[in-house]
């Protein structure tokens, strides 16, 4: 079975954890031999430029995590990270001050730099980097152009006061309250990491998404495999940042397998990251069938087949004191299932309700399917 | 008083410790009103890329022992210096794998080269690095720009196996062993780091030199010079590949100032790095008085008014068994005089020394000037 997933950060390597457990590819000796195979679409819209190098946030956390080197308590970066230099850049007083690179990260990135320097594309880069990792998924930035993620904050000199992290950051930030309001674009890093989202978003656009187009091997991914699972990531700034870019849609409406989303979204909440901001920010309630509205059906004009919410999201389950049902989803299949990536099994069982709700089985599924797996009946 | 310096990394380093000792300059508070100042001529011949980044060993190693930040044990890099990014890079497998990039000090790298990719002149980065260092010394580099020396080395496959760091470099070395033995080039520090200066030499060349100029910051601080000083920084590698930048001689020759040599040779020894095997790849022998006639009489071809010894290695000291005394330089006076730079008053006294032998007084000197630092008489 080929699975290609789309895949953001945090959630996304989580999910191919489960991917990983589920097709038998943990072990290194295993996945010479199988006849299954990971593509992994990963965003690239939280890219940047830090201190000179190039950072892939997503492409970074799927690596390591893959890779057995993530920190587990972060779920980003390294585990026994350390942060001297950080600590030296804030001494030097350059700026970004609000991006801390890691001692061990720098390394990923100061390899990449050099390699995109001497014009591999950021696709040869990750593969030449995964040689170390092994992380037994095919990781693919879904582009080798630069289309990064951009916010439209319209702050007044007091958002941008209240907004900053500390009083410190608010005392050294003078110098923003001699800037006139109005709406500005800023890096999503700046946006996430610096505001941490709270800084009033208007929307987001893909800086570059003009000139980039998906590379040969995310199309042919699509392409040939067996099921496309959207992963319950951000569905704005990751999943949305892979949609941006030109070709991605027309590739998952054209291709033969199904496509089948994951909620990020479960009893109204995001469990990772600030997902939410970035949903009201493009006017898109924190709802798990909202978020399947958004992306559409792939029968109309969006990309869905089927949709896995956690049990009790479904359409047939009317919100506490009301007895109005959410509108089912046409063209959408929509299905209830335990949604906790609490470790790879739970969420091998967890693609296994997904790969159902468009007929396909897993394989050797049925030593994995337990009772407390059992999705919820397709509607 | 204003005293320039050429200065390599170590020895020159811990020289301007003393100097600014000398001078009044320790505190920072004394520095905007005094009348004394210290330009130290700093050589580039050792600065390289390593892994997308410009390093510029001598620079930051003054700038780091002014700063109060070098560790003390190594004379180099960072007190507290973590190791993760380079065991990270050692991880990945990729070249240089035998140049060791600290962590802080990958800050330092990161910065200059951030300014340096956005058109700053080398000497424009040194002063902003400086600003948090605040070394109360004008850290110059000789030229802006690439200027770097390397090594010829002629060695048999069997020559480069046996001078690998460890069995281990050995055995992944093996593409080596299919390269033709001849002559060729290698950079300062894949000799000096890799080889640790056992792989024979046959010359040194100054790559860019021909292109080279000084800056006008090293000319006019030459120019106006009270006195410069020759640090006892290595005579080929640090303080030859200074005087390789087209213009510097000249400058030299050219100040109404004096220039006086400080010995690196101490009875027959260098006390620190390995000179005397850059002394022997050019045919000079490795004794104090070899070095001065190596750099030649200012009243010659050369560039010395002046060349404080250790005691006992004057030319009135003949060799233990020996009752020839070698001869005497024409041109340069020669005086004795400790030169252990255990601690900046101890170098203090020493440059007290080296001013009197080219009719200097050293301001306040009568203060420092204990009998323990008495130079021998001028010969």
């Amino acid at each position: 079975m080929r699975i290609c997933v789309l895949a953001g950060g945090v959630g996304g390597a989580r999910f191919l954890l489960g991917a990983r457990r589920l097709l038998g590819l943990d072990e290194v000796a295993a996945r010479a031999d199988s006849p299954h195979q990971i593509d992994a679409v990963v965003n690239v819209g939280d890219d940047a430029w830090m201190h000179g190098v190039r950072i892939c946030p997503d492409l970074d956390t799927c690596m390591y995590t893959l890779g057995g080197g993530i920190d587990p308590d972060r779920g980003w970066g390294h585990a026994g990270e350390t942060w001297n230099a950080r600590d030296e850049l804030a001494a030097y007083g350059v700026q970004p001050d609000w991006f801390g690179l890691g001692d061990k990260d720098l390394a990923t990135h100061l390899v990449r730099t050099q390699m995109l320097g001497a014009g591999y594309r950021l696709t040869d880069v990750t593969e030449a980097l995964s040689t170390r990792w092994a992380p037994g998924v095919r990781l693919l930035p879904v582009t080798d152009e630069r289309c990064e993620t951009h916010v439209v904050v319209n702050d007044s000199p007091a958002d941008a006061a209240n907004a900053a992290a500390s009083p410190a950051d608010a005392a050294r930030s003078g110098a923003e309250e001699e800037t006139p309001a109005g709406p500005r674009a800023i890096h999503f890093q700046e946006w996430w990491v610096k505001h941490k989202a709270q800084l009033p978003a208007s929307g987001f656009v893909n800086i570059g998404a003009d000139q980039a187009r998906p590379t040969p091997e995310v199309l042919e991914a699509i392409e040939n495999a067996d099921v496309v699972v959207v992963a319950p990531s951000n569905p704005v700034v990751s999943v949305g940042a892979i949609l941006a870019v030109p070709g991605i849609r027309a590739a998952l409406r054209s291709t033969s397998a199904p496509v089948v989303g994951i909620s990020p979204v479960i009893g109204g909440a995001v469990l990772r990251g600030m997902a939410d901001a970035c949903l009201t920010a493009i006017g898109v309630e924190t709802d798990a069938l909202a978020v399947a509205r958004h992306y559409g059906a792939r029968s109309g004009t969006g990309l869905l087949d089927g949709w896995l919410v956690a049990p009790g999201d479904g359409p047939g389950s009317p919100a506490a004191g009301s007895d109005v049902s959410p509108a089912a989803i046409d063209g959408v299949k929509v299905a209830e299932a335990p949604l906790l990536m609490s470790d790879p099994d739970a969420t091998a069982e967890m693609l296994i309700a997904a790969l159902r709700l468009v007929g396909l089985e897993a394989p050797g599924a049925a030593g994995h399917a337990g009772t407390s797996g059992e999705p919820g009946a397709a509607r």
